[in-house]
């Protein structure tokens, strides 16, 4: 696997050198008075001589053109040069290079032979093959966690007798009452009280339920939490942070590994099952991108290729948010909005493929048993009216108000458990947090349920069958919309106690998911978000309802509070009006829903413009380098380039004078991860960059396979060897690992523009010149540091771990 | 308008100038034996010295540090520098980096009074604002188009005569059978043969209507042909490759005026209701582009910066795409996948929001008399089978096939008109193209009547109240749904009637397209290809008929066939699949229109890779860089830049010893839009780049303004100025104008990385260096004739103009 890699890689840079072989003289134009033009040498431009011809390259022309004696060994390609260390930033310039160098090398041994014009077919539909690969298991896993989170969430209040891998609804499936209010009237289904002490009803039952619930809780929370400890302390958390991370070009080895899958996926049935304040949709990402990961180490174009790696995980991303909500499109603006850094338009293409492919699995398994791919489908289709933006857009001020307030609680909460010893005993906090949780919740039936399906209640509109004690309220508002068998004696009651249940359950929502965020098991927060703020419509409809008899739809409200919610925690805009559209089937209300989040995001950013997940990686310190924040200070490349004044002087290498000694002191003195080559201590002028890691590994392997290189041979990175007297050993030409196209900036380029070029290709470091002069070097980490600086952070509180 | 957009670009020149003025001495490290390390002047950093400290600079720093006695003029902004010619290429980072100063610039101010914060206020606001106004008066414009298109298409057939203002289907209101079959039954509506003859029936009144239909369909034809070439000759066409153009940083003056938008308006609905095959579609992202120009004029934020003004026209584009079909979603992934060049999240929300805000306008004006956004609002939702998808990527197949060979028919001709004398007579040719389409269609009603209205008939389900004679057909086929008052022998002959007449429009709409679009009138082509599909389903639909009872749905099939034929013209993926969905409000169809539009695109793509809009992009010879079309060649940077072996030298001036004479010279005697500056002609380093137009403009000013100035004095780049013998002239500081930060790539550099950097930097230029030293000079148009080359096309074939 590696070594094609790296064939790659050298394949292509010696073919470059190769080319350019007659400009290799470094010194050619040093002290040469040149008229007013500079590059008429022709040998320079050769290349130029055939225009569309073939530089399809062989080795042989740069053996053929090497003046001296030796044999280049090292223009094959060594092992491990171009791979990159755990925690390490990639080079996405230099990883699309390899790509294209792949592809032109599959393209012209096309017309050779039948096989490998097969393998050139598999290689172009390979990109297809993985998203559809990584759809399908995205989809299947998602029913399977599904079904079993149903299943073992109902397992807390009791067993089905009949079947007992049923769930409560499916083992009531006979009797076609499931509503909120029949749910305990069904034969077949026992709750543990009845089970074991034989009686449904009574003090000693109820206590039994209690004890039992909460025992299940505490179960799954330790399984949970234990599993992730043992077996993969990566498949902690959403995950959708350091997804961001990865994507940005940063290497996390394992986070996305087969391991992590397998526990992400027990473990997140288990801590839905437990109860705990949160969502598997963010987790469900994470799970997607696990499958697009390995898929992608089926083929090689895939699995060598950390900017191409990327491109997959994109679309499984998308892939992840169409499961989690049945939203195929909004699942790819997700990606594309919320988590992607490069977003090509083929990624586009292949996440929405992705993304539909695994809907349509989902849909086929069917686990909500309504054959919809849409969640929460709202049936009705009421108009909204113009004076009704005016409560959207306070739902939106209220979301917003939440999200700013949630993000600072829990990164305050998540920065104490860091930093104090408290963090040190994940197992006690979970269990702890889930015991607390199953203890307050029991008591409440809108916190005892399944959070899902009390998003459900809320959002319907209520129908003349609807049994929900909160449809008896609204059908005493509305007085047009009486329950059948409630009078509107009966009803009140019934009302203010849901009223006052719902209080508490916001209240409770609230405070736990707060605390929940975070821990040391699988977390999504998308759904106890969008919960969070169901509770509030229910005072604006009211008001409302006493203007007006026909009343306004109340499950809209809680539509577009909970969107609002969502939008105030994760400051996503476009892709959470269309997951919530599509989540509802509400096209019409796209408008309120794009009031409110709006909303939400503008007081959200006026508080903090971090969402959750942004907070979550400066807190972790990941090198992210955010694309939708504006770097809009004055500083230039020179003020930010390392090295400051008073630092050491730069480490660079010189061309052909250094020996393998001088180079291995410079490696083993310094701990930069690359080097620039100049063209001499005098002049100062830049050759190329070489890294750190791929001059070790040369080195390596040159004293391993060439004879005679000492620790007094030369190193030279030219094309010929420098003329060397008589009696020295054996020089070691280094040009085949040396970056000749480095990206270069002058010391007076705005910062603004630095960070910008960073951004947009995705650049691990840039030289920055004067006149032609090196000066300095400016790396990804010197760029967030000094955003850090200049947003008056601390620095250094960015540990890079 | 122009002054303080120089204002800006002097002022952060001159600002960066004096941070770095202590490093000015160009010299400074000219042979000078430097230690490993380069930079530890210390005021070379002095910046560095407070970090985080404000550089709001003072242009009174630059003349405080100034050694000479000169009045630095010069340091003061210069009318006209930092603008474009037309039918020039942009400077992206340049136009970003005058935002980000002028955004700078007010927040510094800002807490200076209150009227500086409202203004800073404002200028926060602006974005939205005029996105909003924007969304508003596409929304509107729209509304009115669409109701004028339909009265006139009508007045083609006769006049209500109890009101002269309203179109046949708001005329026959009262009678609730505006269906197909019964609108010739209603009594207020009198077409021209009963108002002229007297008559409604025999075949004198059919003459008397036909010739009517044609006498009307010239006149309008003839109208909008005219005022188009009168007025405003850039209203002709779709308008989306010109907008595609001038959105990847082209300046075509005046092509999104207030002119183009009046006429565009006007000529739109004229060739509308003209009957000819072409849709408003396209040019409705046009006309909402235009209004996006100019309302970016009220804010100097968007009129005075190129870059950000094509923000506002991405958003323009996407509430264009918005008001043509209902689909706001849809707009926003047509704006990102399809037009838009630089589209940063920030203008995917501002998008997202004109689209709402033009789609509820229109809705509120609801031209459709539906009271929804969706144009073809389809009612079923059966579900659909797997074993459909075959048929529909069956369609897709067809879809891609008509796509490439519409593409190809399309621009022969195109070519053609461009190339022969027969472009001469535009007006002659609109008439004859109109007047064989009137005369043909007229006999047929599927191409008589409007298009859209043929789409929906098609698109639609056929219930009891249908009555169209497909619906009768249908209703055959099925046995079950016997239509009410048409027995099973009399339906048959009608429903082949209208196959035949459907086969007969298909082929009639398929070659009059062809014709059509590229027409010197304004026309898209979206609805015509939807259209062209529409009937091949049939012969599917009856095959799969007879296989089952319940059949399956025949609308869908149409809906699916439009999507892939569309896609097949237009290589549309994701956005088409969101149009065609939102416009038709089939969520559950999303999966088999993806697989159709999947493979017509990739079908398509087999035949040749350019869609519609980039063909006749090239063969308009615009300087359009494809962010699409992947570079695969191995050429290295100095293969591809100028000066090629053979070629002139490079035209450099250097940084301190040219006169005024040299400098006018140079630019007499090249047509360069730029030069590089460097050190000196033995050293070729480079210091920056200065623009023709900029030079022309600051020497012309200096002349003006600073006495002194002649024909020999120095110029300078310098901070100081050189020491000149006693006797000289005053020298010229031109530094403001020196862009200190050019581009530079390596020679050894793949043009893959090249143009990535072109495309994502929205380069003009940029400069090779080899070691340090400058060699020459790449542009925007040397890439793109270099890629020509590499695809073996003409590179001369390719003129832009």
């Amino acid at each position: 696997m590696e070594s094609e890699q790296l064939f790659n890689r050298g394949y292509g840079r010696s073919s470059y050198n190769s080319i350019a072989s007659a400009s290799s003289d470094e010194e050619l134009l040093d002290g040469v008075l040149m008229d007013f033009h500079t590059a008429e040498d022709d040998s320079l431009l050769d290349g130029d001589a055939s225009p569309g011809g073939n530089y399809s390259m062989s080795n042989g022309g740069n053996a053929a053109s090497s003046s001296t004696h030796l044999l280049d060994l090292l223009d094959e390609p060594i092992p491990g040069v171009g791979t990159y260390d755990d925690f390490h930033t990639i080079d996405w310039v230099r990883e699309k290079c390899k790509d294209r160098e792949r592809h032109r090398k599959i393209n012209s041994k096309k017309k050779e032979s039948a096989w490998e014009f097969t393998k050139s077919l598999y290689d172009a539909w390979s990109g297809w093959l993985v998203v559809t690969l990584t759809g399908l298991a995205s989809g299947a896993l998602a029913g399977v966690i599904d079904i079993a989170a149903d299943w073992m969430n109902d397992l807390k209040e009791g067993v089905c007798l009949s079947a007992l891998w049923f769930n409560h609804e499916q083992c009531c499936w006979g009797s076609n009452e499931t509503t909120f209010a029949e749910r305990d009237k069904c034969p077949q289904w026992k709750t543990w009280a009845e089970l074991i002490l034989g009686q449904a009803e009574g003090p000693g039952s109820y206590i039994m339920n209690y004890f039992m619930y909460t025992y299940w809780a505490l179960a799954f929370a330790f399984l949970a939490v234990s599993l992730v400890k043992v077996f993969a302390p990566y498949a902690c958390g959403s995950g959708i942070p350091e997804i961001k991370t990865i994507l940005s070009g940063f290497i996390i080895r394992g986070y996305l590994g087969k391991w992590t899958l397998m526990i992400k996926t027990i473990t997140l049935v288990l801590a839905v099952a437990s109860g705990l304040s949160l969502g598997k949709e963010g987790p469900l990402v994470h799970v997607a991108c696990c499958c697009g990961n390995i898929f992608s180490y089926l083929f090689p174009k895939y699995s060598k290729n950390e900017a191409k790696k990327r491109e997959v995980l994109s679309a499984a991303s998308a892939a992840g948010v169409s499961v989690a909500f049945g939203a195929p499109i909004g699942g790819v603006l997700f990606s594309l909005e919320e988590v992607s850094y490069y977003f090509p338009l083929k990624t586009l293409w292949r996440s929405f493929f992705a993304a539909l492919v695994a809907a349509f699995v989902l849909r086929s398994i069917n686990p909500f048993g309504n054959s919809r791919l849409v969640l929460f489908y709202v049936e009705y289709h009421t108009p909204w009216y113009l004076f009704e933006l005016f409560p959207f857009i306070l739902l939106g001020v209220f979301g917003g108000l939440w999200g700013a307030f949630f993000i600072r609680a829990n990164i305050a909460w998540c920065r104490r458990r860091k930093s104090t010893r408290f963090g040190k005993y994940p197992v006690l906090e979970v269990i702890a947090v889930a015991a607390i949780t199953a203890i307050v919740a029991f008591p409440n039936p809108y916190t005892r349920q399944n959070t899902s399906e009390l998003i459900k209640e809320l959002f319907t509109d209520c129908g003349p069958l609807e049994s929900s004690q909160l449809c008896q309220y609204r059908s005493q508002m509305n007085g047009s919309r009486a329950f059948s068998d409630a009078t509107e004696a009966t009803a009140t009651p019934g009302v203010y106690s849901a009223m006052w249940q719902l209080c508490l359950a916001l209240i409770f929502k609230i405070i736990m998911t707060i605390f929940t965020f975070g821990l040391k098991v699988p977390s999504g927060l998308f759904i106890p978000s969008m919960l969070a703020y169901y509770h509030h419509d229910w005072f604006l409809f009211k008001e409302w309802c006493e203007v007006g008899a026909d009343c306004i739809t109340p499950g809209l409200y809680a539509m577009v509070g909970a969107a609002a919610c969502l939008g105030g925690v994760t400051r996503m805009t476009v892709s959470l009006v269309v997951i919530v559209f599509e989540l509802t089937g509400g096209l019409e209300y796209i408008v309120p829903l794009m009031a409110a989040v709006m909303t939400s995001k503008w007081v959200g950013d006026a508080f903090g413009r971090e969402g959750i997940y942004e907070a979550h990686i400066r807190l972790n310190g990941y090198p992210f380098l955010d694309a939708k924040e504006e770097f809009t200070h004055t500083t230039l490349a020179s003020e930010v380039m390392r090295p400051r004044p008073g630092d050491p002087p730069l480490a660079v290498l010189t061309q052909d004078d250094l020996t393998v000694e001088d180079l291995q002191t410079v490696i083993n003195e310094t701990s930069y991860n690359g080097f620039p080559v100049i063209v001499s201590k005098e002049s100062q002028r830049l050759v190329g960059f070489a890294l750190r890691r791929d001059i070790t590994i040369a080195i390596e392997n040159a004293r391993r396979k060439q004879e005679g290189i000492v620790r007094n041979s030369r190193v030279y990175f030219t094309q010929h060897a420098p003329t060397l007297p008589a009696d020295s050993p054996r020089p070691l030409k280094l040009r085949s690992i040396l970056d000749m196209s480095p990206f270069t900036v002058t010391d007076h380029t705005p910062m603004e523009i630095v960070v910008d070029i960073f951004r947009k290709l995705g650049l691990r470091q840039c030289l920055v010149t004067h006149n032609g002069r090196l000066l300095g070097i400016i790396t990804k980490k010197d760029i967030l540091r000094h955003m850090a600086q200049m947003a008056n952070l601390d620095p250094e509180s960015i540990m890079f771990n």
